[in-house]
């Protein structure tokens, strides 16, 4: 759609209030009103229709509630593509949210697809974005070795990642080392001295530092995990249960299973519960993310808790950063751990 | 942005494959590969970048190698906007992933949002997408008392509907009156007469026909459930949770409980745990959906198997017969029980 696009002509300069409220022909009182309200509070000063109109018209002329966006911006698609290993996956799915929210609170709308973390589909799919002129891009699928994105920085392209970080690309992250360190000592607490992992993709920042951090807890223990006592694996249900079977195929178990996410854990589970192995007292588990679920489970799921929707947000202001030509620190938050009765 | 989309003046017709060899300076076979592979075998024939122009100037132009859809359209954003009450909710982002792949698949890019069910930000969202000049629009969160939609039908604007059906608009839904009785009809033949149902969301079609199926099943055995022995709430763990409090604040406590949802199948097995009920000794629990954890908790969840991404995916092509100007017959799929070990 290389001729279809928004034109990259410059435009005016940002409006003002008055100049949004001739256009869309309502009162500058309703158009301050409509630009600082959420959805519900909006509609109380226009029909929804008209909201739309007040918003798109401000977001593409640049006008920013938000002084810090408003001055970077003048002439733009108001667009910002998102990937995603999977929308499916609840810990992206919220990650999302938080980016939609903010884009949105920002006058920007946004395109979200699945890269099922496949180095093809992220190619041709990140190219489709551009070629409808989104502004910046947010990933959520960053590699450890990643040559999409250092080909996208030396082109230029506006960026940041969330979830996952990769190489010196600004992103927003959660803590995963020190997370992997909170499990790691959880379990030497509670007397664990043969620790597995599940450990997720091995090419994802957040598998890697999680697992770095509780081995190293445990080596700081004295205590050696062994290469074979690692499974690396996809992070949902099905990826838990099958790198759960190989850790379990022969004798002697390790004491404590540190899965790298709750869905993973919850496959983990099936597996103990398939050979008669009670949780914890035979073996602790503990997941990350603290997903609804954890607590409701027939044996609640210790985990550590990451703020998946703020890291969405986060994101989104990074991004305005990078647009307006700034060179932004990353952002790492904190993980918390949430100790319930599984390990 | 009402004045920076793509113009609606028409274009020329279709164009042929060479017209796209042409255009974007590659061999008429090349083109012909590419627009009929997916992501992975098109990276073998054209580079990422070359991979999106020639998808995009095809679908810009209309080119469809579904020739269904190619005789359609001839000036298009091939833009679909899609509103869901939440993807976090895995259900919806499983939808939402069979639209992406369709949609891409036949020249579409996709906006996405979330409602929260909320009306005021769905009409509000739903004004912006169209604003931003999406060809049709596809809901996952219809009402069974829909203003929105009819307010969008009498406007002219091209939508249909999937999970969730209202009125006579098109839509693409499971079978839920028959799930319901199948869940019904599982709880009498285990020998269960006291039923209480988890309803979920009360105007949401999912949620009536579900509970009406298996209130019916019971009825048919001359069996009543009163109307105190249902709970409607949220889809979602924490939904779940408040209304099994709800259904088992007083006794005699029910000998069953339906979950409309998995989720609330996990929130309600929450509180059955903390109260000392054994599942299903005690109660019997069936969730609906058979998401990838029921099979892997502590006590394996008997629910009832929806085709999600199967439901996106003929969501889009009924969308696109709406596009050609064709009033569709709306899509029924099958549900199917699967038993475990909770009820």
């Amino acid at each position: 759609m290389t001729d279809t696009g928004t034109p990259a002509e410059s435009r005016p300069a940002p409006v003002t209030l008055r100049m949004i409220a001739e256009q869309v022909g309502v009162s500058v009182s309703t158009v301050s009103r409509v630009l600082n309200a959420g959805d519900a509070e909006a509609l109380r000063w226009a029909s929804a229709q008209t909201v739309a109109r007040i918003r798109e018209y401000a977001a593409a002329r640049a006008y920013r509630p938000n002084p810090h966006a408003a001055s970077l911006r003048t002439s733009r698609s108001s667009l910002i593509g998102v990937l995603v290993p999977r929308l499916q996956d609840f810990v992206l799915a919220t990650v999302y949210e938080g980016i939609d929210e903010a884009a949105t609170e920002n006058g920007f709308s946004t395109f979200v697809t699945n890269s099922l973390d496949d180095p093809a589909s992220r190619a041709v799919r990140t190219e489709m974005m551009l070629q409808r002129r989104v502004e910046g891009m947010i990933f959520g699928d960053a590699r450890d070795d990643d040559a999409l994105l250092a080909d996208l920085a030396a082109r230029g392209v506006p960026f940041v990642l969330v979830s996952r970080r990769s190489a010196d690309h600004a992103s927003v992250t959660c803590d995963d080392l020190l997370g992997g360190t909170l499990v790691g000592r959880r379990l030497l607490e509670a007397g664990r001295r043969d620790l597995a992992v599940l450990a997720g993709l091995p090419f994802a920042s957040t598998a890697i530092e999680r697992t770095r951090g509780a081995v190293r807890a445990f080596a700081d223990a004295g205590l050696r995990v062994p290469k074979e006592r690692i499974a690396w694996g996809p992070f949902d249900a099905a990826g838990g249960r099958e790198a759960a079977e190989k850790l379990l195929a022969t004798e002697p178990y390790p004491d404590a299973i540190f899965a790298t996410n709750d869905f993973a854990a919850i496959g983990a589970m099936g597996v103990l519960r398939d050979r008669g192995l009670r949780v914890p007292d035979d073996i602790s588990l503990i997941g990350y993310n603290d997903t609804p679920l954890a607590a409701e489970l027939p044996i609640p799921l210790t985990t550590v808790h990451s703020p998946m929707h703020e890291m969405g947000r986060h994101g989104v202001n990074l991004l305005i950063d990078v647009l307006g030509g700034a060179d932004p620190e990353s952002v790492r938050l904190d993980p918390t751990l949430i100790v319930r009765e599984s390990g």
